[in-house]
């Protein structure tokens, strides 16, 4: 058994998730009391769930820097919530500010995460080189694991199937550790 | 159509480029007057041309802070160019300052271009792992996309071919998006 | 020959190394006279000796900012030193901060250095996506070349054999280039 | 009329105030139902009224970086605040974070606020040389201006009467022109 | 004889200076081709005259990133130059981008101007407390010295007989010193 | 009692000084074995004695990145030291190193110290608008204390007797307290 394999092991079974969209125009619907269909927000709780973990909470706001900050600080207030994860806002328009905002409060950033999402992207036939245009990201706050996800639902189910439901078990067990 | 194949559809779909080669071996010919043989600037220009784009200009500036700052800042305050290419000066001897020197300008980086590249170089049999000693990039000043390419012309090539025609556009529309 | 073959050609061929583990469980073993067992320190001078290089010297220090910071110090400050290789240190456990020990004092850093490596441990099935959960590095002080390589013996060794033989001699003579 | 003279003609006579106390004592006192005194905090408070502003709220919170970020967000948020004033948490003391908790997320600091309050502390004869142990400062988060100011109440009276009161308003309106 | 009255003696005694002005106003006018009244400037040169160094040249460039980095790099990269002195877009409108425009490329900031320069402010009645809102600054690009300066003539004038005229030929002798 | 005067009042009375000389040309004249003159390091040392502290240690280095460092994490890593005072290398000749090589290990600067030193250098009238060549400054790390003085022997004094001694006790208390 590699040291990979012994952490993943020893790590928490049952992780309970906080999960946060960053859509201004499904913000706006909410608003006006309108229908919101948000399905990355959706295929990352049908994740979740069928991983076995748990979902303790969900937020929606628009690719605001202070609402965003607002909700995300909200969750890792919250001392039963263990993982975080995000979907929206980690392109290159104007209005997309998610990574950038995070990356000033996170403790430590998972550099390696979006690289090895860019990978994996780039082998999907229906991304391939526009992989280079995500800066999805991951990052470390008071112990809690937080990932900050693309806004497609194609990209969210990805990274959750390929990169985080593997790891983030053996991740917030290595990042509790002494 | 997911929302890259859309984006792609939306975008301008001619795009005028400037062109820039940093190479002091080749500055000083030129300014000597002697002939200049400048093999990656016209494996770009050729690429330009091949996709239908259009070339607006061309500078060539030795491997100097100052010269380099002064050659993309012309063409960024050029207000038809959408699009900057250049190569040279990407790799780790003490002259190579490209990347560093257009970092501290750059309003953002297009921060997953450098790892995309490096994993197309990594295949290509006669780069292998010389992949990880080029840190070509790309970024955005006042809505217009640079992209700062490695010197030699297999590179340039690869990068044009595979990464920058095809998401150019797409860029360009993201970027001036709200 | 393309240009990195041209380089490979030129470069020196027979380098001198300096070993350094990052280990505080083997640190205290060794403060206690007990026997220490480093099987990822002995893979990197197993790598090393087959290559045709020198090994100059070795050290184990614990996970300490200040003892890491002196022990690389010490070997760059040798001038007989060309290459530095450490292992550990360099994932999300708290204690883990070679990474950002080193960079703080870093001339330039080698920045592609670990994307590629995370590409490789991806493919390996052992690792797969907790490839993500390294951030070995490379870099440069006064002209000598740094690399930060995890703690297991697997990783050490495909860096070694993949990344760090086949170019190390290629880099080094970029460096000291003008 | 110089422009100073003049910009402070122009501005808004009077501003929205929201006053936060930082400190870890106070709070553990108001979370057990204890009777609070904030010295400080009310010394605040008096120079606004004085100066014929308002004070549009107040909150407690402990030295932590997540709880101190949650207070100033929420007064950021809130339409109506022009000005935010906190006390404690300014020197180094290793509590002490609330200067580089905002840093990372103001838009703006005003880095002159600092050394001309350290400048006006070494004049008073009860600080003097003490006057450099603080980090005092100031900032911009959408167009609203913040103080941090130390926790002593001799400091916070210092400040807000030879510094916040005099140029509040002409500070407000600059950040607030095109 | 100290070494700071050392240095003084040794230093050159003429400089070349260049001046330039940041104004939007004044860089409408002057497009438009109305008549430009501009005291700062003015100022700057009667001072550089006065103490008998030389003027180079002159430039009048609006608050725009772009084109105060153009201004500023071609006086840079002219080898006559010495010295170069502007005036305006130090404070804390949205507009004024002077000081993080050049910091970016600034070798090195002189970064004691700053707080010398408003301890003098301060001392100056009309200023008093708004000497806080002034990030006038000093820096170093290839050797040449870099004054950033505000927008008031009083100002100017201030930091030119107080801190430049009398440390300038200083200052250039010990940046171009080994 | 204000705090001030309380953390005074607490604070440890006898410290463990350990002074570092950085300057060249009396690092060249120790290794060829010449007398060296060290009037700045004697001055430190004479009012370490002057206050009832304890001189633990000196060492001479050179303007070299390297040597500074190692200098410095020696005497960080001796645990009866606590409190570290350098002279030279804080100014703007290309080879003035000490203030920039320092901060990157700092745990935390202590900002205010470069100014507040700046405003009583000043007042002296030797020295006068030659206060802002200098960027002397203060640290922290691991708990120790950490003063980056000028090379003039008059500028040291001032540094000691003015704000070191009579605040070093009341910061080594500060620095270490939870
Ligand atoms: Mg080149
Ligand atoms: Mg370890
Ligand atoms: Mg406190
Ligand atoms: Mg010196």
């Amino acid at each position: 058994m590699n040291s990979h394999e012994l952490h993943r092991e020893l790590a928490p079974k049952i992780l309970n998730f906080f999960v946060i969209t960053i859509s201004t125009s499904r913000y706006e619907k909410m608003i006006k009391k309108e229908p919101v269909v948000d399905e990355s927000g959706d295929a990352i709780k049908q994740e979740i769930i069928t991983a076995g973990h748990k979902i303790l909470g969900y937020d929606l706001v628009p690719d605001n820097k202070i609402k965003i900050l607002k909700a995300f600080l909200n969750a890792v207030d919250n001392e039963n919530v263990d993982v975080i994860v995000s979907t929206g806002g980690t392109g290159y328009s104007p209005s997309d500010t998610t990574v950038e905002t995070l990356r000033k409060i996170f403790d430590r950033e998972v550099e390696g995460f979006s690289d090895v999402f860019r990978m994996l992207s780039y082998n999907d036939p229906k991304v391939k080189s526009a992989a280079y245009l995500t800066k999805a990201s991951a990052g470390i706050i008071n112990s809690k694991v937080i990932y900050l996800l693309p806004g497609s639902p194609s990209a969210v189910t990805l990274a959750m199937k390929e990169l985080i439901i593997p790891e983030v078990s053996h991740l917030v067990y290595i990042v509790r550790s002494k």
